[in-house]
């Protein structure tokens, strides 16, 4: 099983932020944190989303790239690890629609074909 | 020289496209790889990026991969051209801010860590 890795912006601030405290993406950091198991997760300091925090990105050999924002660090490090897990039994990274959590289905950013491409394939819109 | 390749999502339309005429990213493929030299353009179907089109990604071994939208399929294949030599000049992908063409400083979707990332490291914010 290739190597999935979640990328977290620890730098991701959200309105309400207690200006002394951690930020938002510190904290989704450590959520993601202490409930992973069996994937890497490392921090990132900005993932060039800051309009819609907080983001992470999933990537992994061979496998499609997605990145994702308006996430909430106090709710949502379980449905993110689900959705985690849902890409990382798939062949391409590509999860179908349904199956995706509501929080990836309205919080895609973009997404990446696997690198390095294969000559001349296009792949189904999703 | 790790092979930089340059994806731009075919399927982008804009408001105002002929219905009957190619979509605008599809002019904006064929006008990059009218341009590129020494680039692998790829087209991809959809980049996930479907409000702010065109929308194209690059990314390359040991780099940052960066996304970027609000592209003009007639007016920005050589700035895109541009911006993606200066890419292809540095050692992990990140050109100075204000290297940077304009078109990419305000369009940046998103931007995402080299894979694998070396463990424990964090790089600057830009």
């Amino acid at each position: 099983m290739p190597e999935t890795v979640l990328y977290v912006c620890a730098t991701c601030r959200r309105e309400g932020d207690d200006p002394e405290g951690p930020r938002a993406g510190a904290r989704l950091l450590d959520a993601l944190r202490a409930r992973a198991e069996g994937v890497r997760v490392e921090p990132v300091e900005c993932l060039s989303v800051c309009k819609r925090p907080c983001t992470v990105a999933v990537a992994s050999p061979g496998r499609w790239t997605y990145v994702y924002g308006d996430l909430d660090p106090a709710e949502q490090a379980g449905v993110i690890l689900e959705g985690l897990a849902a890409y990382a039994a798939t062949p391409d990274g590509i999860v179908p629609w349904k199956q995706r959590p509501a929080a990836f289905r309205s919080g895609v950013i973009a997404r990446i074909p696997p690198f390095p491409p294969p000559v001349g394939t296009r792949e189904a819109a999703e």
